[in-house]
């Protein structure tokens, strides 16, 4: 069976998960529009309503919409302000939501929209309270949204534990006796969203 | 064994959860100060920064932290915007969180804090998306939380599904087939956070 060609919207392509997913979607000869805050044609800043609204704009109708990226405060609780958690927020959580409710109206019938969340939902590490609080909502955003799509449309969110590239640069102490995963793992979850047929879940790669 | 009675801080005291948590803690002989929006003698705006911390001048240290409301607005995605989604987090997530930031200093050793979330993180209902977004991320939080909050303090989120008193008063159309729980159900799972050993757990009540 022919898995179809698919126009896709990345946002987010200078990070290791990014240029990891861009590679993948190259390789499987997909249509790619890519957005970066850094780098390329074109720029966004998803903590921007007007930037995503801008981005939509210039590319148009997609079949899949996915995001790579999100920023978040790394903090010990103690040391953690009702600021900080609204920065978190501002990162991860309500950007990415804003992403899929402003591409509402530019995701084809039958398309999908990935997100990214992460290990912190599920367990706790000294500074990941933000990532926790973020993680948490996107994944169960994912929940509620995929019951109301509609018109045969997905969402799925991507939880990766430590990567494998994070490891090689900083070491293990961020995650202590976890396994790491290559970020290429992660990209073959996004690619299982883009061209799968699940939706509303959440898939863990390496934990 | 005797339970040692506490000093319990409840949030919100005139809802139909609140206020069955309160008959519970006052059956169990707990010395309680309550703070509302509506009624009593402590007002309370969970979503004013400033109205919390003049609520903890006043009550001072405490054994236990409880928290019975939080507002979330009930839009279907499709008429859901980012300011709908900020304004979710603000009156259930981000509040709560920053009831227990500033918590920390006044909850005593071997003290808890005790968050209310719901069945939205876990189930999509028309309507329910806001609730999705903030129920998730307050049980990732308490997972994250119960990690770093320190002097054998704990903390945990109670998930009830629909009330038997919502159901008596609007009927089964918001959660239909669901077995819906009296209100006292929901505050025997307070009592089971406030007085138990638990830590960094959702309790479900009736899901």
């Amino acid at each position: 069976m022919n898995i179809p060609k698919k126009r896709v919207f990345l946002i987010g392509t200078s990070g290791t998960v990014g240029s990891a997913v861009l590679t993948m979607l190259l390789e499987r000869e997909h249509d790619v529009a890519s957005a970066d805050f850094d780098m390329g044609d074109l720029r966004i800043d998803i903590t921007d309503s007007a930037s995503i609204a801008a981005a939509y704009a210039r590319v148009g109708e997609v079949d899949a919409v996915v995001c790579t990226v999100g920023v978040v405060p790394l903090l010990p609780l103690h040391e953690t302000t009702l600021a900080h958690v609204h920065e978190a927020i501002r990162g991860k959580l309500s950007s990415q939501i804003d992403i899929v409710l402003q591409g509402l109206p530019f995701v084809r019938a039958g398309g999908s929209f990935t997100l990214i969340s992460g290990i912190m939902s599920r367990m706790p590490w000294q500074g990941g309270i933000g990532a926790s609080i973020v993680d948490g909502g996107i994944e169960a955003f994912v929940i509620g949204a995929a019951a109301e799509l509609g018109r045969d449309r997905r969402i799925n969110a991507i939880s990766p534990t430590i990567l494998q590239e994070s490891v090689d640069k900083i070491g293990t102490n961020l995650l202590p006796g976890h396994q790491p995963v290559p970020a290429a793992h992660v990209a073959g979850a996004y690619l299982r969203s883009i061209e799968g047929i699940e939706t509303g879940q959440t898939f863990l790669v390496g934990h």
